[in-house]
């Protein structure tokens, strides 16, 4: 299967994994933000992982990713998977192997259009993101395509915008850290038992346990996000997944009901789930 | 959007809506026929609908469909759908309104050549068909492309495969009756209230009351088809899916366990998603 098929079978199997506690899967809504939106932004993606795949730049097929995914009516839906995906895709169509050098081969090869680019994508979705550090308020991404002479003032390529993310940004993270949680999560899946959508929970708990994420610390602060993950911890430990399930749902609907999204833990998901789909470690 | 990406998009949907009763949907799988598997078909089918899309002929375009949609581990999952929907696709890119003549154009305008890749389509998945009356014997479908040199030799068209599969196949009788079943479907999801996938959910079961599901017939006989199309008009007249919920999810829970799964309704279901939002009167 071609690599930008594959990242989009990534995007449904991780929304329809459940339970993935705090966010939209097979059994749950939010109020505004359903299923079905996730459905259609994957379906709404593929003209910019069909450029990756086709060897078009990181930013601009990640503009035209978040272009196409945002014609639904639930707002943002997989910004965040999507910027990881889109590198992920456009490694997996070098021919190479998708490892983790090749992918910091191509993310380190960014330029400054592909942070224009990346600008550009804000002004097709609202994103949530928290407050920029006072010296990269000029390139605080809310600004969108404002922020561009900025960036092209300042030289800095989509790499150094998302270097400059870090800490606060567990998605720009991954950039600079050669895509490790992404790589991890795959072989989680890979080492996990049943069905793709078991594999799937399971592994976006493991990520939930490991470090507190990053969208719901920058929407509720830090001791919300430390909370959720002590919390994941404790039930990943217990292995509930195979063994009390209610608790895991109980803590599925409680984080619903409270606006608790672990939004970065989905997009680290979905980027596992393309690695070992494109390895081949796991099947559907 | 493109009709090749609606067209994924209606197959994702009409899976995700729920309750159907005896089908895969958002809340159900079957034993060895999982949601993930509609999934993964609908993704792998995208290069047949892009090749409708780009107008090429029916029969090549659904072969390459079925061939992609069976790269996954569930056996056949769309392949009734997607009978319905490349020839859909192939009208909705004319430019033309996608109009019932303008589709009963384009399924008599097909050829010997898109019958026999019709018959190669059987040759990537299992599909269940009953027998075939005694003088097409040596055109049944579970031939597979084997049968070439006998359609060949009749010079049937695939408009005069699907003719003479009618009665006891409503995808076929679709082709021969303008897709009116299909065209209704779409009314009704336009008339429905609420969110898309309670919107499939209303339309397969009104779907389900008006003739028994031939898919059914074929496996469970005549008497069971019916039996399951009494109970589901008694269910659609009392407006269950609004009053009262648990009385269609308790027969949707029933037709599970029993092996009985409407599939011929859902295709029908999938049809007409597509051109519901091919007509933009239902949005997601």
């Amino acid at each position: 299967m071609r690599p930008d098929r594959t990242a989009e079978l990534a995007l449904l199997l991780e929304v329809a994994g459940t339970p993935k506690p705090g966010n939209v899967d097979r059994n749950r809504d939010l109020k505004d933000l359903r299923f079905e939106h996730f459905l259609a932004g994957a379906v709404g993606a593929r003209g910019g992982l069909e450029m990756a795949a086709d060897g078009a730049p990181v930013g601009p097929s990640f503009q035209r990713a978040v272009e196409g995914m945002a014609e639904q009516e639930g707002g943002n839906t997989q910004f965040g998977a999507l910027l990881l995906l889109v590198p992920l895709v456009r490694t997996a169509r070098v021919g190479d192997d998708l490892t983790r050098s090749a992918t910091e081969a191509v993310v380190e090869s960014t330029t400054v259009a592909d942070a224009a680019a990346f600008y550009r994508a804000f002004d097709h979705v609202d994103v949530f993101v928290g407050d920029p550090p006072a010296d990269m308020e000029p390139l605080d991404v809310r600004r969108g395509s404002d922020a561009i002479p900025a960036l092209e003032a300042r030289e800095l390529t989509l790499y150094d915008v998302m270097d400059r993310s870090v800490p606060g940004d567990d998605v720009a993270r991954e950039w600079v850290r050669g895509f490790e949680r992404s790589f991890a999560a795959a072989d989680r899946l890979a080492a996990a038992e049943g069905p793709i959508l078991e594999r799937a929970a399971s592994v976006f708990l493991s990520l939930l346990a490991e470090r507190p994420d990053t969208l719901v610390a920058a929407r509720h602060g830090e001791d919300v996000a430390v909370e959720v993950t002590d919390r994941a911890a404790t039930l990943h430990e217990r292995d509930v997944l195979a063994d009390d399930r209610p608790a895991v749902e109980a803590f599925a609907d409680e984080l619903v009901d409270r606006g608790i999204n672990p939004g970065t833990t989905a997009d680290l998901t979905a980027a596992g789930l393309f690695i070992a789909l494109e390895h081949e470690t796991v099947e559907v």
